[in-house]
């Protein structure tokens, strides 16, 4: 057995801390530095503290505390045009010289030459087809790869960083936020799954297999002696708009408490997670800080926000003003 | 600041504790007590020991510490007939008097008299529509549900306990091992995916989003003004044989460091996990234990055990005896 002497002073000292102890944790440091205060994040950290107050009205075990995201526009920057889309321009630059079939076809020739515009003016079928050419016929681990090491040496034009830098301070906060509070958050992306896991992990800490997306068909084969995984030219799932309810109950089998996107492209997504009984959660990314950012809404071809805005009051949906509500847009 | 003083005893009591711990922590619990000691319950040990220890040759970072594991017969009895197979018969059973249709068919006839030979009559093809008729036309949560109230008072006729009583004990240790050592584990099912999540969470402590199966089509619409997911009667990915390496790529996006199955539709799992790079992990359940619980392998119809059987050898799969093996079969 140790037995201690402690002055009279030094259990003063103790008692005191004691007594100090919860003060200090009401002082402890914003989860939300990067949000102005004001409605959102009030909305926000109330929201959060609801579900996760035991005993309160609105508690939420952990493991249904399940939040989605969308991607582009709502985690990262996605004009001038989807990071993806870039690469695949990119990809298809250099492949034209084993390709010379492709001189002829419009959409190739302009994608091969950076030609955003004429890549896309057969739409979205065009646009299938030079996926499909720039990333299919590998494995998913090898396509991982490409894509990572694109990620890594790419440069954004406007601000020269690579595009994992041009991902949302107040965002990355969130999930910060989230994850300390025993919520599992997954990515919702109408973008295809393998580019988004190629570097979720790092730049979100979202694990490969909690990253929902679009997917070219998968063919399972023999090289080698070893089973060989291919990636083929044909889109079989589409995880956007309808897409997004179908791809969330398949994926997580479970309806999220929260939503957070950017573009009618969530419009789903928001009404299947908000739908849900009890407290729930849906906020939208508003483009609005042509300075700092963008501004797009109504008219823009990436990113269109009309009808998700237009029903945000009715449907209770948290409308964020980038301009106005974030502190600061990038981290450093 | 606190000061104390310690009598020279203490200081020795407090060294010598010190000292001991870490032969405490060498006789911690066995933490696979249902394994006999042997080589299948040491190349377990072995193979988590070297993946979890820093700095040592075989170690496995833990977010790519995924495990797979197959369910009937892997986690659980699939004896004599799958247990959601049971269910699908018990459902025509049940609606049968609505759907007097059914009568003319030999094998819905079958099914609702509960002649399991009789409903299997007709194959895949038969047993695809029994299964569509039973467990289609419903939300993903309102099947969970059925599913999860089917199982809560259905009764095994061997042992007249329920399904979700005759899971394997020594299982259930090694994914309480591999939680406890950082892994990650998921269900890699033929079974269907949302029967499945109706107890996994429960009784293997595996979330939702954790279990991959077979998947009817899933229809998004609207009914009262909300969003409504429609389970259609048509399976759109079948998650068994070389289905499990694409359900596996598709959803984990990872491949596994362990694998754990029963029979020949495990063969693509097991030959996808061990063909990977570094130090692997190949398990093969083997049912030859008659008294306690079944005896079966190459003749079978569930659980068919021939091909991986015969290669394991060669590919390094330890094929554990159920009779030898497990001290016990099934949790009190």
């Amino acid at each position: 057995m140790i037995r201690t002497r402690l002055p009279r002073r030094a259990l003063a000292a103790l008692v005191l801390a004691a007594l100090a102890a919860p003060a200090a944790r009401a002082q402890s440091p914003d989860p939300l530095p990067s949000w102005r205060d004001g409605p959102r994040k009030r909305a926000l950290l109330d929201f959060v503290a609801a579900v996760t107050t035991e005993g309160g009205p609105g508690f939420v075990p952990p493991p249904e505390r399940v939040a989605v995201f969308d991607n582009d526009g709502t985690l990262w920057v996605e004009q001038p045009a989807y990071t993806q889309l870039l690469f695949i321009l990119d990809r298809i630059r250099q492949l034209a010289p084993a390709n010379p079939g492709w001189a002829g076809e419009p959409i190739f020739a302009a994608a091969a030459a950076g030609d955003l515009h004429g890549a896309l003016a057969e739409g979205t079928a065009g646009l299938l087809r030079l996926a499909g050419a720039a990333q299919a016929g590998n494995t998913p681990e090898a396509f991982q790869r490409l894509a990572a090491d694109w990620l890594a040496t790419a440069r954004d034009r406007r601000w020269n960083r690579p595009y994992t830098a041009l991902v949302y301070q107040p965002m990355l906060e969130v999930l910060a936020l989230l994850r300390a509070r025993g919520f599992t958050s997954f990515i919702v992306s109408g973008g295809g799954v393998e580019f988004i896991r190629a570097f979720a992990e790092q730049v979100y800490g979202i694990p490969p297999h909690r990253v929902i997306g679009s997917t070219f068909a998968l063919a399972s084969g023999e090289g080698d002696g070893r089973i060989v995984l291919t990636r083929e030219p044909r889109v079989d799932f589409v995880d956007d708009g309808p897409g997004k309810p179908v791809g969330i109950a398949r994926h997580i089998g479970r309806r999220p408490i929260a939503a957070f996107g950017n573009s009618d492209g969530d419009w789903h997504m928001l009404r299947y997670t908000t739908e849900g009984q009890g407290r729930r959660f849906g906020m939208i990314v508003r483009h609005d800080d042509a300075e700092r950012e963008f501004a797009y809404d109504r008219e823009s071809h990436v990113g269109r926000l009309a009808r998700a805005l237009d029903e945000a009051p009715a449907r209770g949906w948290h409308v964020v003003s980038m301009r106005s509500d974030w502190l600061r847009i990038f981290p450093d």
